[in-house]
């Protein structure tokens, strides 16, 4: 059963929210994925976001760019946490869709994540679900692990090749 | 009958939001005006918008601040045409309004005015009317001519007694 | 008899204005569209705005970048609804046309619609000019449960092939 | 034993990050709350973010303006979710603060909430401890409902006696 | 006979506008001011802008603060150099004004100074009319000098007295 | 002898302050252009500045790029107008450009153009020296007709053949 | 002998340029510091510039507002290190300043620090000089040791008497 | 043994990064240059910034893009002079970078260059360490000299071959 559900407003936004969920797939959780929108299919929207909870989802990650509602309208129906992903958008770069989305009234926190961020998204919502689950914790913490072994030896071959051959290779 | 329908996120946006109004009052239309949270209260807030037409509002003017989802959430939920009216804020001047506000996707248009210009979205209202109006395309154009007439007596009176004074007298 | 009337100041906007077009062609308005430039050519530019509604015209959609005062000065001489498109802009994302279009001044709304947002201009112009029509009302409703198909079929393809087919089949 | 850590850089943050722990007190949850600085006093809060989650801390909350820091070295340091607070600022309005904690690299997330948005950071923490319990769940749809009953009330007495008379009485 | 137009769209921009003319009297040069809308009495506007050059106008100084069309549509209509005056506005800080009013598209250029800059606008204009003038060429030299000679003589101050006693004095 | 100076502070700015060059050609007004830096070669500039007046240059036109201080130390040096182009950068966009020559201190103007509005910067500097120059005005007017046409024949060619068509030609 | 010069364009920056002052007198270093304009006064400004280094000036520290040229300006005449403290302003909240001073081109860094940073330009010029004096090196180690125990004082007081107290007693 | 330290948060960064290192290498100045994340390795950069006094290192250069709290957090720890890089970054095209590192908190500087302005990184600290070492102050003079003259010759370049001509060649 899935535990996070992650939501988009456009189609167009999947290349950047599949990070989400591959993420949660490197951490083993079970989520959902789907295309849905506020603007265009308030109905739907509404009635997935009334009844995620009781369907067993704990955490929502929705990414939304422009005038980017459906974190916060997630928010305002859904009462377990909501993460927000700003996407980049051309003209404003995603100032409009951080603004939107980070900006909430009080009483309707969105867990904001950086532009284009969803990678954070799901490791954030790990991190949410890993309170009550310490293997989960372990998870986390190893992946935190790889990424320091990863940049060690980065750091190791610049020392050894140095600044113009890394360069070349890149 | 109520034609007009103004909405504002909160009571902290009435002293701006009462300037539409006053506009609507001054052009002898009717209107009905709340206070309608879509993230406080979902349930309300899309029973109004879904119910709106039928009940015969012919324009809503919403007003928010922040990340002010109620403009496009209006949008999504009620077919005519949407005015909103983004509130100054206090860190982003109200950027963040305006932006939460006009950028919206396609497909779900929302007729933005200036920060804070909550007179103007009554006129805008009013000039929508007056497609079908002809007296009401009058009532507009009498109240374009008094504001004609403001400038034209406040010219007249710089010329008349210079800046100094005039200056004085502010 | 053309009811809505598109300007673009320059012809390198009519990429972004004919979506306008084609929005209004979709509902069967009537309209005409034109290149006309408040600061190469006032003088026809103020023929234009001032004998547009005894044409017939009952909506104007003006769209212009940088410092875009075409749609703000269509307000200032004719007195039925503007909406104007913010083109986006190299240097600046489009803000300064944004800005020069959305901040009117009270007495003189600008119906702003997003940056590049010539559809929704097309759309609100319809929704305006179904205030007082029924069929078009109708239309406008149509196309929305178009837009909400067309998510709810992107939404079933991604349940159905998962993220990495859909996104190798974009 | 405390649940929540909310940690400032500076005691001028106290007034906002003060919003956070009468949100979790109304929630019923422990906290703790202290100044800390990653700027002025390095090593003290690298043992504070070291140690956290083995003496409990479930959640941190961290407030910082400027080139804030304080929330995303919490969560380089604490692998449970790091909740960021903007704080406010003279000259950039926050948008140093907000872009500070918001825009973490990937691997290291910090779930911003609003510019000064506190109160928000304690109902977000709320929401992640309710995934495992529900009858926090419970408090913190009591609070939206709360929430939804003073805007109702807002609502009544405005249309009750009228934006005039409820500008006066404000 | 007035050399030189002085136009504000508005009579709360004075305060800042006549500081152009304070300056234009400190260097003997006649002046005319008076308030113009280009919006509100667009054709008051396109008369005065389309003769003032038989009038001897030389150079227009338009101040103009959020879609601050005036100096450029003075530019339109006026052959002769236009020096625009962003005015400081309260939700966006004048960069509305100065974007509206640097941002002139090429052909029609306005002479844009700092934002609520209008004595560097007065300045400015008897620059360009010292060109064909020696006299007004020493009397900007002149006050140049004068300009010089006050920081020599706060600078005097400052090491006379130093920085406390200085400060207890402003 | 060059009545105009044409000043860049790096040869990669040419292709844009060229414009500035090809306008005054247009109007057959002489010119001069070189690449010097304020900050790379401060005495060679200074030297520059100081004696362009008496060498008779009547128009200094400078463009400059990212903390643009060319334009503002013309205007420290030289006491006949000054013209600004702030030229466009990567990652500000020449928001850099533009606020570091605009927002120059009370007593030494710069006549800031648009960001890369070097073509401008050419037609202001005609327009300041027609000011005691009757046939100068006339070329500045016929420039501007042809401007005018410009637009007209786009319209006439967008009538005719419709925006189908003419996108293809683009 | 003085070692650092403290330059400010305009006496209005003295309240804020003082804590660079202070800060030095803190480290036992000498200063000087006057009121200096590139733009007002240029020839005494080069003058300055020029000779400071032999004068014995070891770091300059120079504060501006608006197009703050002087930072950078003074880099352009002086080899030795200089220090830019970007000045708030009103209408662009010091990002006019911030930019104009930070973004310079390669070749002339200026060493800039937060805007109204002038206590951190004292200290940034003491580190520099600490680079060759292990004593000044001492001093800046204890005075961010005084800084910490400041921190840590405010968080046992936090602790001890509660945050309402604490508030209180702001 | 080397003298200057370059850290980067990620080799992404290494392109410009290496620009600072080699202009050290031009002024003959020993340095280290390694892959350094106060995020994803905060105990390995924590060893790093305690010991690099003690190791010789007399100035450290930090690049950081986003959320750059490497810089900020060098300074913590590191009491000789840190130097910050701000990494353009896709979205907001580095001003989150920007913002992250110049401002920082009173008694923790750091001295930021532009945006990408790795060379200007390297100038400075040889700039710093030149405070004691006339040699290189030389070098640092020869250096600006070198710039003056490739200027020089780009001027003359263009005097003798006209815009047109270089334009091509370029």
């Amino acid at each position: 059963m899935a535990k996070v559900g992650i939501l988009m407003g456009s189609d167009s936004d999947l290349a950047i929210m599949s990070k989400a969920a591959e993420m949660l797939e490197k951490f083993g959780i079970e989520y959902e994925m789907t295309v849905i929108s506020a603007h265009r299919m308030p109905d739907i929207f509404v009635d997935y976001a009334t009844k995620a909870e009781e369907r067993g989802i704990e955490v929502i990650i929705a990414g939304a760019g422009g005038a980017a509602h459906l974190p916060g309208m997630c928010a305002a129906l859904y009462k377990l946490p909501v993460i927000g992903v700003p996407i980049h958008t051309k003209s404003l770069g995603g100032t409009d869709s951080l603004y939107s989305i980070v900006q909430m009234p009080s009483g309707i926190p969105v867990a904001t994540v950086a532009i284009n961020g969803a990678a954070n998204a799901g490791i954030l919502a790990a991190q949410m679900l890993s309170i009550g689950d310490k293997d989960l914790r372990a998870k986390v913490k190893n992946y935190c692990a790889e990424l320091k072994d990863a940049v060690v030896k980065k750091a190791d071959k610049l020392e050894t090749i140095g600044y113009e051959e890394y360069l070349k290779q890149m």
